[in-house]
């Protein structure tokens, strides 16, 4: 058993990462080995103490030789549930399960908000996991609404999968060129199900198929971790990061405004430190 | 009158700094142009995130350079007070005023406690700066307790002011070779006042003088400011970083521990980002 699963790969959880490896806790770390797609894509950030006038890929590669010069690794993985198992907490990746005495969310903001139907139909027809859920469309017919380029690989997964595929695009700058895959454009607006069959409405047609995937850089909080306390799309937190979940802790843009790096590296740090505290609370 | 006065140049001041120019806000920015003197001395830290395993001497470079790039300036100063205007702040050094519709407080947090007597006898006797009540002590005998080797230039500036100076050291390696001063070793108990003689009283001495200067990294924020609200030594904020005085905000170690330069830094870059909602409010 873990001490505590780190849950994201932005600046709250690397530097929770940071914090908790120089303290010599056994975690794990769990997110993208390329980091953040948000990091990644800003244009320049000048107000980050310490690294002045820097890309979002300079910023990016610093923090990547950090993490690997104090030999801290990264499971590539995409967190379909939290658990609370009353004395800890189960984190589901897909059919794998990990186990940890504390939890450390940095989710990063949803840049897009569930539409109608989405949260009521998922594991019923809606999925926001390609890998895990994939083969259950095997041969079939899907719809897959992806907020950003970073989710084409796992479009291209299912489309190897799936008879054929519906890719609606919310960004510019598409590339899934596939004989199988119909790509449109356009803003999902609400999803239904008939008749074993899931719709998806847009502003000017519905289209129809077995499962619709949601592919998106975070998923709604209150969703991953069941009973975990939110408000207008933000976990609460208190200054110590503690959500109304005993030993479950968050940081960064998943806690509220200003959603910036500084902040998030602040409040990754804080919450490093709270998980210290509560494990010692433990013994 | 400026949008808002940040007092203290250590990471949370210089997180607030960038920010606040970033968004172009007029600031005056008060400190030491060598910022924080805890910074410097720092031997090596390891869990900043973009800065791997530096030096505190290191850091403090990186954020001069930062700082200079940017164009901002520090007004190098001691705060002596900052009073309510009831529509603003006034904020006091020693003679000179500046006034601000909001403040922030970067204090750091004091490595020494207040002693019996020290905030009863403030302005009675007991000074916290040489530099504004120096000339008080003009040819007559003083005692300085200093915590640190940083404040060593202004006891040279009160020694040669005064008569005789009885130089307390809080710190290891003291170079205060002057023909009136004398160094001594110990940890002060209490001040008291009699016949207009201060009485400063050690574990084995009391030392009797004219005026007492007490040089610490940080002041007593409620000492510094009337009014604010303070637990266990800390200044009581909430997550945006807002005091229980409307336009106050604070910032870094003064605010609770974790101390530490990412939580510091974080709560900076808040604190300006709160500073902002609140001069639109006033519009």
């Amino acid at each position: 058993m873990f001490d505590t699963i780190i849950i994201g790969t932005g600046p709250a959880g690397i530097s929770a990462a940071l914090t908790l490896k120089q303290l010599n806790k056994n975690f794990l770390w769990i997110g993208s080995k390329s980091l953040s797609y948000k990091i990644n894509s800003a244009e320049k950030i000048r107000n980050y103490p310490g690294l002045p006038s820097i890309s979002g890929t300079e910023m990016k590669n610093v923090f990547l030789k950090q993490i690997n010069e104090m030999e801290i690794e990264i499971l590539e993985a995409q967190v379909t549930g939290v658990y609370d198992l009353s004395t800890h907490y189960a984190v589901l990746c897909g059919n794998d399960q990990y186990e940890a005495k504390s939890i450390i969310l940095g989710l990063g903001v949803e840049s897009v908000k569930p539409i109608e139907g989405e949260i009521e139909l998922l594991g019923q027809g809606v999925s926001y996991c390609a890998t895990c859920d994939g083969f259950l469309y095997k041969g079939k017919d899907i719809t897959v609404v992806s907020t950003s380029k970073e989710f084409e690989h796992e479009a291209k997964y299912l489309a190897e999968l799936a008879n054929k595929v519906t890719y609606i695009a919310l960004y510019k700058d598409i590339d899934m060129n596939l004989n199988n895959v119909t790509v449109i454009k356009g803003m999902p607006k609400k999803i239904e199900k008939e008749n074993k069959k899931m719709k998806l409405t847009l502003a000017d047609s519905v289209i129809e198929s077995d499962g619709i995937f949601m592919l998106k850089a975070a998923i709604s909080p209150a969703v991953l971790v069941p009973g975990l306390e939110a408000a207008e799309g933000h976990i609460v937190v208190d200054r110590q990061q503690k959500t109304n979940l005993k030993g479950v802790f968050a940081a960064g843009d998943c806690t509220g405004r200003p959603y910036q790096y500084t902040k998030a590296v602040g409040e990754g740090n804080v919450a490093a430190h709270s998980v210290v505290n509560y494990l010692n609370s433990l013994k």
